[in-house]
């Protein structure tokens, strides 16, 4: 028998298990122990795997990420993207063939050097930080007339980059899970209108769908994709007072096209270079945003269609009468999974409070509480995690209520974190003004002078002076200036919104 | 303009264009160039990437790996397995935990050493081979008490190999795609229970579902898995006599928790050691594998259920009555994929006979031939790809059609794999006679003298006479020796199945 210390550690053991179960911690006040914690207790991700900026994903959050694949992947193939799967390994010479591409991304790679015991590699490989330099040498080979185009292309992934910014789990990590689509057109206009394509469906899945507020921009020129002619990108904002970038995606032009010798035979016999953009939402940032954004002091909050468990069934028995009732609870369990619901029986031999404590934390939207009552009257009480409300439903009409409630818990959390971030958005007309938003953990709205390279400069000095970086104009939306650049006075060419990043 | 020669490759580029059109390879006779051609001209994997070993899996083959996936993840999470993500890479010092896997593993991995321009890891990380070494030392943080088990998650993930033998696309690669899980239980009659569950899911799946035939197999002590106690696995044979493993589960007793130090508490508040068990199932083999055996002359035939597009609809309209023909073919599509059908218009220019040659080689199962006629009749003439028959069916009872020439399908091509394999098995009595039965593409039953260590020299010997494997006695079935040992002559413990193996 092994030696160790896990019986004298009992006390220990109990305080751990009693963690799993029990979460109370001011999101706002403290959003950094809030974070920390709910990934402990709710087991989301586990920082202690050994390899800095890596984590373990654990089931509760891999449940969740796998659906929010789903929505993306059927999302992106409505939209005429096909699935492919590219090798995780990049030659380096591949990488160096566009060259403001292998600048940005050269100091971030992981590099494979060797194998087995003595094979040492004369070119090394990059484990790939993003693929276009994987994919579009084989573009090369498969584009070959007008007929072929537009071509569109995603695979779901992950990436690596040796990233020096302080790294978080889900938030910034060196390993993260994305799609990422590639799609190459014969003309400059239809690119511009996948990049539109692409925010747009940004906004249907993560604005609409998982209920993570955003502003979408156009991101200044010092702020683009290496390689691109320029990026877009939406911003949410956590409850530090931090943006967190969501899904970009990426005008390349022809550039990537010139690099890596894409060409195609148009209509006309001739040959020409193709445009091409790239989109990459990170569902594991992504994650981290929803959970972030919805939750409270209680822990998760999440939308009816991302909830690995939507329902969960506590059986609630008088002393001694434990099998009717549980019993009750496991028919109720069958009929609502025929009916395609994740739902579930919590039968385990914990007290009832703790299994409300325990799905609580976890964000489960929906629970019913099953006793001796409701099994007499054939009915159910359901309580609303969002609104902590209870109705009684008769079991015959379960359903519907069960597909009605899920719709008002996501609209409702929508509704909130909406009217969070709306209020977050301030404006602001001189330097100081714009640190004290930032210091209220707002958003700060200003006039600026261009988004050109020109603008670098004044974006620095912000950036010196409070922390807050020049995240772009808004897409879609023509806002006037309303005073010359707060920075340098010169005339103002564009509204930009200012906020401190992850 | 570039100035590239694509003009000039013109009929290069018609001929290629025609290939992806025709397909006529006699698999039985010459299956290399069979598989060559239709993994080409079926565009399913791309071998011109520039790494030995790494393939692009294209769209085709990537629509049906990505079903297969979700059939499998179905399959283990209703068998209480939970889904979890772990990082890509290992420590070094992980994998030399326990001895014989790191003996078994180290020649075949690659190794990340290097980030950026000037950063040197002091300790290598290994590209995951298996993921035993990264998963374990979490196990031992995650399990505490027999509460927590049995503990059974998996994760959907490729890994990575440097193999030294001759790679092929799907069948072996340095890179390939799996669902590994990995279970814990507190008592060893649990973990084999759960070996047996593996083979179970594994016939379930790939033999039923799939209508891949094999057998299953407990392997020698000589070929089991490094560190295990024992392998089960399935092996199912290809046209070209060679045979192919298939999903394989380890029973790996209780030496990698004393490796790694995992313990529980039982209820006797006692410290134990558990018992563990791994699956791996490939899904880009076992895809390799369903397309090989399935196929045939014409190109592929794919399951109903892992087909990209069941159903192609290809209208044929008379001259200048184009119009009509085609709104009733898309009324049809949006029907049937209302109904659930992966259904799809071919309204492209090319000529229908084209059209037929082209899903047939993709192995679309059922495709519905459109003229004026089944307009006027409101019917569809179905065509079905694996009898290749035809029958007129109203469109009011197309979805039910579809429903029943679904299943045939897919019945069928089980059928017929089965009675290929079955026919494969022959006796053999000396080593003459597995040569002649391995020379014939067959696989050889013969007498042998025992699987554990002391039976090794003898297997070696058959394979440097033949060629041949010994491949293990068969799981659940019970064969009695009719003959010594076809080797050395001593009394045989066991009937076992000799093959050459991929």
């Amino acid at each position: 028998m092994p030696d160790s210390e896990k019986n004298s550690e009992k006390n220990e053991e109990e305080q751990a298990a009693e963690e799993l179960v029990t979460f109370h911690f001011s999101k706002n006040d403290d959003f950094s122990t809030w974070f920390t914690e709910i990934n402990k207790r709710a087991q989301l991700a586990d920082l202690r795997y050994g390899i800095k900026g890596f984590v373990v994903y654990r089931e509760w959050a891999v449940m969740s990420m796998n659906l929010m694949y789903r929505i993306y992947e059927k999302e992106l193939e409505s939209h005429g993207h096909m699935p492919v799967i590219f090798p995780a390994l990049i030659p380096a010479s591949n990488l160096s063939q566009e060259a403001e591409h292998v600048e940005g991304f050269t100091p971030q790679v992981f590099w494979v050097t060797k194998a087995g015991t003595d094979v040492a590699f004369e070119e090394p490989y990059a484990l790939r930080p993003t693929s276009e330099s994987a994919m579009y040498p084989m573009y090369q080979l498969w584009i070959r007339s007008w007929r072929d185009l537009p071509y569109k292309r995603y695979q779901s992934c992950q990436v690596w980059r040796y990233e020096g910014k302080m790294t978080r789990p889900f938030l910034r990590g060196r390993e993260f899970y994305w799609l990422e689509a590639h799609d190459v057109f014969a003309t400059k206009q239809e690119a511009e209108a996948q990049v539109l394509e692409d925010m747009q469906m940004t906004e249907n899945v993560v604005i609409k769908r998982f209920g993570i507020p955003a502003i979408t921009f156009k991101r200044p020129q010092w702020d683009k994709f290496a390689g691109a002619e320029y990026t877009c990108a939406a911003d949410t904002l956590l409850p530090d007072g931090r943006l967190l970038q969501l899904p970009s995606t990426h005008l390349l032009g022809d550039r990537f096209a010139h690099a890596f010798g894409i060409t195609f035979i148009d209509e006309q016999e001739h040959e020409r270079y193709p445009f091409q953009t790239c989109y990459g939402p990170a569902i594991s940032r992504i994650y981290g945003g929803l959970i972030a954004v919805h939750g409270d002091d209680d822990g998760l909050l999440l939308p009816f269609e991302l909830a690995p468990v939507q329902v969960v069934i506590i059986p609630i028995p008088k002393k001694g009468d434990k099998g009717q009732v549980e019993a009750f609870c496991h028919d109720l369990e069958a009929k609502l999974q025929s009916d395609g619901f994740r739902a579930r029986i919590d039968n385990t031999d914990r007290r009832p409070g703790d299994k409300y404590y325990y799905w609580e934390m976890r964000g489960v939207p929906l629970r019913l509480e099953i006793g001796n009552r409701e099994v007499e009257q054939k009915s159910a009480t359901v309580f609303r995690r969002d609104l902590r409300t209870r109705e009684v439903v008769p079991t015959a009409k379960l359903g519907n209520s069960i597909h009605r409630l899920g719709d008002a818990i996501t609209k409702e959390l929508q509704r909130r974190a909406q009217a969070v971030f709306d209020d977050a958005i301030r404006d602001a007309n001189s330097l100081t003004e714009v640190q004290q938003v930032l210091d209220s953990k707002h958003i700060a709205r200003i006039c600026f002078c261009t988004m050109e390279l020109a603008g670098e400069a004044c974006a620095n000095k912000i950036k010196d002076e409070t922390g807050g970086e020049v995240r772009g104009t808004r897409l879609g939306i023509q806002e006037k200036p309303w005073k010359p650049c707060l920075v340098c006075g010169k005339p103002a060419g564009t509204v930009t919104y200012v906020g401190r990043a992850y």
